[in-house]
C-alpha cells in the first residue's frame, strides 16, 4: 500500500478523534482505525454513560428530597432498563454527531483491529496482514480496566464497563476502590437505593485530592449509608449460588455483586510487537508527544499522567498541529498543558472538582497562602440544598504566598462548573488582586469562589476575616 | 449629635451592608440605618426567595421528568406554604450570618426610618428629628416595584413582593412583564402548575438580551404552555367579584391574580427634601459615585444602570474603597467596574445568563465576529436533559474582529454558572486565542464556552466549520 495518509491514527477514542478532526481541519489526509464505533471509552463506556446513570441518582435524590421543598413526591423506583436506555440514547447522539462531524472533515474510518508494526519501510498499521502507511502515525488505544487478579465474570464480579449494561440493579453491592469511578458508582448506586460497601487500600478517599476534600467526602457518602472501608485490602472475591463473597481485611463480605473500580491501565498490546520504548505501563514520550519511534506518536491515556478525557481532547490538538507544524501547514506554535493544570472532577453527590496543585503540593516548592469558602455562606448553595440536609461543601483557593493563584479545589452540589473558572485563574497564573473586581453574579455557586479569592486578597466580602 | 462615624449608611441592602462591611474591614467607624431587617430586597424580598420558588419549580419539573430517566414518581402537588417555608429558611439562614458578619466588623446597625437632611452643618441623616452626622455618607435606598398605576392591591392585583408571600397558588394568572422579573415569575408558576398568560408591550422577552435568546425563550416558554402576548398593551386591570379581569389590546383576560412586573424605580424619596441633582428618575453621580451634595454619595440602584445586587456589592466596595482613600486609609486605587461588564442571570428554565456587549452593540463600534455553540452537541447538557425534550439552547461568543471578546451570551439549563467564565473573559479583554488551550473538564457544559472560542480561533474541534 502507499503512503496515502499523512497521519494513520490508531484508535477512535477521545484522544484518537481529537487529532483526527483537527489535522482535516488543519488539512491532512487522515485515517483512524477502530475495531469499535467512534468515540471509545468515554462516549461508548465510560463518562458518558455514567454521568447519565449519575444524573439518574440525582433525579431520584431530588424526587426523594422534593416534599420538603414543598412539592409532593411518590415513587423512587429504579427501571434499570430505561435508565439505560436514557443512557443509550445520550450516547447514541453524541455518537451520531461525531461520526457526521468526522465525514464532514473526510476524515476516513477503517473499522478493525490494528497493531502497530514497525519493518524495514518504516512504521504503519496491521489490520489483517494489511498494512496501513502514512508519514505520522498517532497511537491512541486508550486504557482498560485492571482488575487485580480478580475473576471477573461480568455478572456479579464486574467492571464499570459491565456495571453500565446491568438491566437490574443489585440489592447490595461492594465497590472496590475509591478512585474518581468507585466514588462515583459508589454515591450513584446509594443514590439509586442500592446497600453499598465501598473498599479502599487507602486511608482516604479519592488520594490525589485535597485530603479535606476526601474527608468531606467520605462524611457525606457515610451520612447516606454508604459502608465505607478505608485502608482496606481486598484479599479475594468469589461468585457464590446467590451472590458474591468479598474477603477484606480478613472478613468475609457477602453481597450481590462486586465491582472492582481499582483504576485502569493503558492497552498497550497493539503496539507490543514493536520496539517502542515504554515508562512503566505507558509509552514513553518526549515533550511533543513523540515515542522512540519516529514518526510514531502517542496520546491520552497512553502517556502517563491523569486518565481524563479532555486531557485526550488536549493532546490529540496538540500532536494534529505539531504534525502539521511538521509539515509546514500549520504556522503557530502547538501548546500541550501541563498535566496538573488540567481539570478533573468526580460527578459524584456532592461533586469534587479541582485544578492545580494540592495545598502539599504547593508547599513543597515554597510557602502558601489559602482561603476558604464554606458554601453554608453561599445563596445558591443553600437553595440547592434540601431543608435540612448536609453541610453544603467548601471552595479553596490556594496561592504562591503573595503570588499567583497555583490550585483551586471544591466540593459541594453542583460545582462541577466552577471548576472552569478556576482553570483559567491556574493556567493565567493569576493572582487573586488580578480578580477581585471582577463582580460575579448573585447568586451563584461561583460568588464563593470570588469570596475566597477577596478574602486572598484582603477584602473578605460576605466572610468573616 | 457630633460627628461620631467616618460612615453613615441609609439603607441596609445589598450596596448599603455591603458599604458598611467593606468600610469597617478598612478600618472606618460604621453606622448604618434601614427599617426593615439588613439584607434589603434581594435577600428578603427579591433575588434570594425568588430564586428559593424557582428551584422548588425545578424540583417539579424534575418530578414530572423523572419516569424518562427511569425513576417512577407520582405527585407534584405543590404546598405553597412548605414551599414559603424553605424560602424563609434559606432567607432565614443569610440573614443570620449577615446580621453575625456585621456585629463582627463592629456595624453599629440603627432600625428606623432614615432621611437624608443637609442643613447648615451639611448632611444628615434625620431619624426621627434626632440627626445623626457622619464625615461621609452613602445614600443606599434601593428601588421598588413599579404599578404603571395600576390598582395593587396585594391579593388579586399584586407585585412580586406579594407574589412570594402567597399562601396558595392561583389556578391562572397573568402576568405583565417580559423581563427579568416577569419571566422568572411565569417560568417558574407554569412549571408550578400555574396557567399562565405573559404580556409584554415590547415585541421580545428580556428585551436588553442577544435578540437570538428572546427567540429561543419564548419559543421554549410557548411550547410549555405559557400564553405570550408580546407587543400588546395592558390597558387595564380591576378586581372582580372571584378574580381579576385584564385588558390587554381591547381583550378582556379573566384570571385569578395578575403580577405587575412592569420594573422598579429607583427610591429616591428618602432624598427628596434636598437639593440632591436628579438624573431622571435616578441619584445623579458622577465617576466616583460622588453625588451633587459634597460628602454625599449614591450606590446600588439609585444610580442609573442594571439594577442587580451584585452591582451593589461592587458599589459598596468601590465606595468604601474611595471613602477610605479620602481618610488616607487605602493606598490602592479602588475600581468600579463597567456596567456592561457585570453579568446578569435570569433564573427562569431555561436560564438566560450573558455579559458584556450584544452583537447590536458591539457591531456600532466595529466589525465582529462571533461564533455559536448550540448544546445539543454537549455532552452534558445532552445528560441533563429529559429525553425527547425541547432544543437544549446556546453559547454564544463575540468578539471584535480578529481582536478581543467583548460579549458572552448562553442561554439553556443550568447555563447561569457558565457566564462567571465570561464574565472573566470580557473583563479581561481575552481573545480566543488567549484561552484556546486551557482546557475545559468533559463533560460539561462549560466546554460549549471552549468550543465558541475554539472557533473563533480557527480551531473548531465539536463543531463543523
Amino acid at each position: 500500500m502507499t503512503e496515502r495518509h499523512d497521519v494513520a491514527i490508531l484508535g477512535a477514542g477521545s484522544a484518537g478523534y481529537a487529532t483526527a478532526l483537527r489535522a482535516a481541519q488543519l488539512g491532512l489526509g487522515v485515517v483512524m482505525v477502530d475495531r469499535g464505533p467512534v468515540g471509545g471509552t468515554c462516549l461508548h463506556r465510560g463518562c458518558i454513560p455514567t454521568k447519565a446513570w449519575l444524573h439518574a441518582a440525582d433525579v431520584r435524590r431530588t424526587v426523594a428530597a422534593a416534599p420538603s421543598f414543598g412539592i409532593s413526591a411518590q415513587g423512587g423506583d429504579v427501571d434499570a432498563a430505561r435508565v439505560r436506555e436514557y443512557a443509550e440514547q445520550v450516547v447514541g447522539g453524541l455518537h451520531k454527531g461525531l461520526e457526521g462531524l468526522l465525514r464532514s472533515r473526510n476524515v476516513e474510518v477503517v473499522p478493525g483491529d490494528g497493531r502497530l508494526v514497525v519493518d524495514e519501510l518504516g512504521p504503519g498499521i496491521d489490520l489483517d496482514g494489511s498494512i496501513l502507511r502514512a508519514r505520522n502515525i498517532v497511537v491512541a488505544t486508550g486504557a482498560e480496566p485492571v482488575t487485580l487478579g480478580l475473576p471477573v465474570d461480568g455478572e456479579r464480579i464486574i467492571t464499570s464497563e459491565h456495571a453500565l449494561r446491568l438491566q437490574r440493579l443489585p440489592r447490595r453491592a461492594v465497590v472496590i476502590g475509591g478512585g474518581v469511578i468507585g466514588v462515583e458508582f459508589a454515591s450513584m448506586w446509594n443514590d439509586l437505593g442500592v446497600e453499598v460497601t465501598l473498599v479502599e487500600a487507602l486511608p482516604r478517599l479519592l488520594p490525589t485530592e485535597e485530603p479535606d476534600l476526601s474527608e468531606i467526602l467520605a462524611r457525606q457518602l457515610g451520612r447516606r449509608g454508604i459502608d465505607l472501608r478505608l485502608g482496606a485490602a481486598v484479599e479475594g472475591a468469589r461468585a457464590t449460588d446467590d451472590g458474591v463473597e468479598v474477603t477484606v481485611g480478613g472478613e468475609a463480605l457477602s453481597s450481590d455483586l462486586v465491582l472492582v473500580a481499582v483504576g485502569r491501565r493503558p492497552n498497550v498490546a497493539p503496539v507490543a510487537e514493536t520496539e517502542l520504548r515504554l515508562d512503566g505501563a505507558h509509552v514513553a514520550v518526549d515533550e511533543f508527544l513523540a515515542t522512540s519511534q519516529r514518526g510514531v506518536f502517542a496520546v491520552g491515556d497512553l502517556v502517563k499522567g491523569p486518565q481524563l478525557a479532555h486531557r485526550g481532547y488536549a493532546h490529540g490538538m496538540f500532536v494534529a498541529e505539531r504534525i502539521a507544524q511538521l509539515e509546514g501547514r500549520f504556522p503557530g506554535v502547538p501548546v500541550l498543558p501541563k498535566d496538573r493544570d488540567i481539570a478533573r472532577i468526580t460527578y459524584s453527590s456532592p461533586q469534587v472538582a479541582s485544578v492545580g496543585m494540592t495545598t502539599e503540593q504547593a508547599r513543597s516548592v515554597g510557602e502558601v497562602e489559602t482561603a476558604d469558602f464554606h458554601l453554608r455562606g453561599n445563596g445558591r448553595a443553600l437553595i440547592l440544598r434540601a431543608p435540612g440536609e448536609r453541610e453544603p461543601g467548601l471552595v479553596r483557593i490556594i496561592r504562591r504566598k503573595g503570588g499567583e493563584i497555583v490550585g483551586v479545589h471544591a466540593i459541594g452540589d453542583d460545582v462541577a462548573e466552577l471548576i472552569t473558572e478556576g482553570a483559567l485563574l491556574v493556567n493565567w497564573r493569576a493572582t487573586p488582586e488580578d480578580v477581585r473586581d471582577v463582580v460575579h453574579p448573585h447568586p451563584t455557586l461561583g460568588e464563593a469562589l470570588a469570596e475566597a479569592n477577596l478574602q486572598l486578597a484582603g477584602a473578605a466580602l460576605h466572610m468573616h476575616g
